[in-house]
């Protein structure tokens, strides 16, 4: 395997993850330490990513740029890169729209650059055969090839900028949008004295449901700060295809109402959830 | 067991199956043939419903009646036996807000009768096992010992009125909202080329996730007519309740744009009813 010099934006608990298998691939891979957490710091020496400081070092010195962060910064971190001139191979891999997509891809290529649209599916790519990174643009086979081989599965699924974001909205708009659904039914029934006799319900069609359930609610307070933007996101990519967005313009005000509870050392109640979820 | 004279409006699939399942429990079961469909005389018969011909009869006859229609009907149907001065007990049985449901127990209090809120979970009630009539309400108790006994589980879940259509409402958020989401989420991924990586993707997580969904999908459009009231009351239903009432909004419209689909001989293929979803 030849060795890409590839930098990631930034290495949080997904992007150390996914630079990590980068380098298992062959890839020498750098991050920017200026500005960023003590536990970033730690996370990237723990999976012994080179320190370019600067995110203008890391532009200068790396072929590649791949972002990695919450879907609201996306194109604040895009910005900053095009910013420093960089004229590589630019990977989004976060949760935003399609349209978005496009639309980096057009200010890449005016910078003389390439941009390919990517979209990760599964949690932290720790272990093979869990987490999946889409790529589509017109250097996206290409790039696939160098960033394959680690525990990330890496797919191009076309030339078109837009479709591995597409792809990942939709996957996300059932897994993401069906939790956010799930709480808000809860809350209600909470609401109306009905939550026991609800769940005695769903026992009937599955008996795993209701604690399944409970344990999924619980779990998301952790990543909802981070799901409010990417459900807009998805809300945004529905209407652009014609689809009604208002699922996920309340899942956003769900996962909004829950913003804060990842403050805790440990997961919250699902009472003290939904009574956040209930607002007259 | 001593037998009550129960009038049921109207003997449609769902409601035929009720009527015959308070005949088995021992009860004398009669309707209302009047401006009813050729449809509905021949399942009323099958079924050895008495005729009372009007409903104003009905209501002069019976002690009880059962309403089973789609929702929008609902406060229509109340309406017109509140009209002919019926004092007996009234069960609303049909997908309503408990906000309607408290309001029309008001209205049958002070008409001298009583009010049973009432939801229905599951299909035509014809094995044990798989259909529920949960009511609520000052002599829920008392009518459900008389409704029980057939095929059709009823239970009481309290004497407020309300509660019974709050689970209705609940329940059917998840298993009709879903329905209704799943169909966004492929007509989007249509629009974008990303259907077959979308289910490819969905296999990884379960591998009947596709077809299962793709079936339901096609079987749903049958009913969508009548489920768009149906949302529109789960979306009151949580915004009463201080919860995001926009899954349901969007469940309703997806419902709308099905609508009249139904009219064929066999069920739409998949790829008809997407192109419907897609409205720009």
């Amino acid at each position: 395997m030849s060795q890409s010099r590839i930098g990631i934006l930034h290495p949080g608990n997904m992007g150390v993850s996914v630079a990590a298998s980068f380098k298992t691939a062959g890839n020498e891979v750098l991050w920017a330490s200026d500005g960023r957490s003590e536990a970033t710091r730690q996370r990237a020496q723990d999976a012994g990513l080179n320190d370019a400081v600067t995110v203008r070092a890391l532009c200068e010195t790396c072929s590649i740029i791949v972002s990695v962060c919450p879907p609201h910064a996306a194109r604040d971190v895009a910005s900053e890169v095009l910013g420093y001139g960089f004229n590589g191979h630019y990977v989004d891999a976060n949760a935003i729209s399609p349209q978005i997509a496009v639309s980096l891809d057009v200010l890449f290529a005016s910078a003389g650059g390439s941009f390919v649209d990517g979209g990760i599916i599964g949690g932290p790519a720790w272990t093979s055969g869990n987490t999946w990174l889409y790529l589509s643009g017109s250097t996206a086979a290409e790039i696939a090839s160098i960033l394959a081989g680690g525990a990330l599965g890496v797919a191009c699924i076309g030339e078109v900028p837009g479709k591995a974001s597409a792809l990942k909205m939709c996957y996300a708009a059932y897994s993401k949008g069906t939790t956010a659904l799930l709480a808000a039914i809860l809350a209600a029934a909470t609401h109306y004295g009905v939550r026991e006799e609800l769940e005695d319900q769903w026992a009937q069609d599955d008996p795993d449901f209701s604690e399944q359930t409970l344990a999924r609610i619980r779990r998301v307070t952790a990543k909802a700060w981070r799901y409010i933007g990417e459900m807009q996101e998805i809300s945004a990519t529905f209407q652009a295809a014609g689809v009604p967005g208002e699922f996920h313009l309340a899942a956003a005000e769900i996962y909004r109402r829950m913003d804060g509870l990842e403050q805790r050392s440990e997961l919250p109640s699902l009472e003290e959830i939904l009574l956040r979820l209930i607002q007259p």
